[in-house]
């Protein structure tokens, strides 16, 4: 039997009483924090309130030799896989989901909270007024990738929302909503097409914690904000609706005029 | 201190333990069922776990009344507001927050699992991939919106999937996929864009729960399947990737060809 577990957003204690429950049960406890992680708790601190050990995976132990390590003890064992936010969201779960299928392991899912829907609540822009998201990525060899701005067009050009993720680098690092920021204008230095230049944009620093940031502005005056440590977030909205803009303005020092 | 609290999908034990710990700690407790619900839980089963009773609010005392209750007790004692799947993504509960906000009042949130991540981890569609959602509602009379139906093309024509919300009716009750289908495909006899009609199509019932129910296959053929109890949820998706075909393969019973 294998659990995948999502554990939410920012520290141990975001975990569901549910997938608490399945961690003290379960005889193996294995988490990956390659696609996300906690960064309001430590591996001690889930240890600590698991009761339990837990076991760190990197991406070749999950990708390359599941056989070596979760999926031969799910065979006959309770194994629980953790990762931040959601369960089995990554493309790297659902492989490993299929996996344990063919081999003819149960599969069992145990929500958690998610940025996607966070985001909505920490800003006050609504959920059905979202387009298809996008990531921005560190450079590659310096080429900054157009997806991002592509998407955001489209998206304006449908009156629709887009939320940004950003790139989490095993050597780079936490990306921020700055360095998000400067990778879009520069794009936009390219194309001159006003996807972004001079328009609104919501950042978002730190959701789940207790002292979450929310900040909107134009694009270039969110530049140089300091939204303190990471995980980090953007939205690139589309026009707002009458309650988003009061929302952004009592939420986010929204400034209009 | 307001704080808005997610109880995630399905029963009581979905809400984190950061959720139950703020219930425990709080003077009062409220709730709202009417924006969404857990189909897994009594109330009593909540109070139990929670160890202290929960007021329910209907939407007219949150709408309309709400310094009769939540805001006048917000504002010199620890209140809490429960919430079916993530906190504060309804727009009701953003304009109570607003209001609490202007009377001084402290806002927190303490997130919860949604549906909308939920379905990426039950059918193995890629979140990135998801377009605008749109929800298809009761006909009001004899008038079926043609929302849905658009909202499905726009996206199709981007190559992205439609997550579509079915509606919850005080008096008409909780809206089957079977009758989200029978809808969208009354909409295609006048349209005749193709936009559904021989499309694939995903139904979701129970997320969260310990026997959800995941069934892909042509929109027809899925009319009617039973899906078994509330709620259900449902996705008409672009063209798949191979990961994702593989995945309602495995996980949804679809048979290709």
């Amino acid at each position: 039997m294998l659990t995948f577990i999502g554990l939410g957003l920012y520290d141990q204690k975001d975990i569901s009483v549910k997938g608490l429950e399945a961690i003290r049960e379960a005889d193996v406890v294995y988490a990956e924090f390659y696609t996300s992680r906690l960064m309001g708790a430590t591996l001690e601190d889930m240890q600590e309130l698991y009761g339990k050990p837990v076991k760190v995976l990197m991406r070749e132990d999950v990708e390359q030799h599941p056989k070596d390590t979760v999926l031969s003890d799910a065979v006959d064992k309770k194994v629980v896989f953790l990762t931040g936010g959601d369960a089995m969201v990554a493309t790297t779960h659902v492989d490993l989901r299929l996996r344990a299928k063919k081999m003819g392991i149960e599969t069992r899912l145990i929500h958690g909270a998610s940025i996607q829907s966070a985001v909505c609540g920490l800003t006050g822009l609504q959920n059905y007024r979202f387009g298809k998201s996008a990531t921005i990525a560190f450079p590659y060899k310096d080429i900054i990738s157009e997806t991002p701005y592509d998407t955001i067009l489209m998206n304006k050009k449908n009156g629709l929302h887009t939320l940004l993720f950003l790139d989490i680098d095993r050597e780079k690092g936490y990306m921020t909503v700055n360095r998000g920021i400067e990778l879009l204008l520069k794009v936009e230095e390219r194309r001159k097409e006003g996807a972004v230049a001079g328009a609104l944009c919501v950042g978002i620093a730190r959701a789940g914690s207790p002292s979450p940031c929310v900040r909107a502005g134009r694009i270039e005056e969110l530049q140089a904000f300091d939204f303190g440590g990471p995980l980090h977030i953007m939205v690139m909205p589309a026009d707002l609706h009458f309650l988003e803009e009061e929302a952004l303005q009592d939420l986010a020092g929204l400034k209009l005029g």
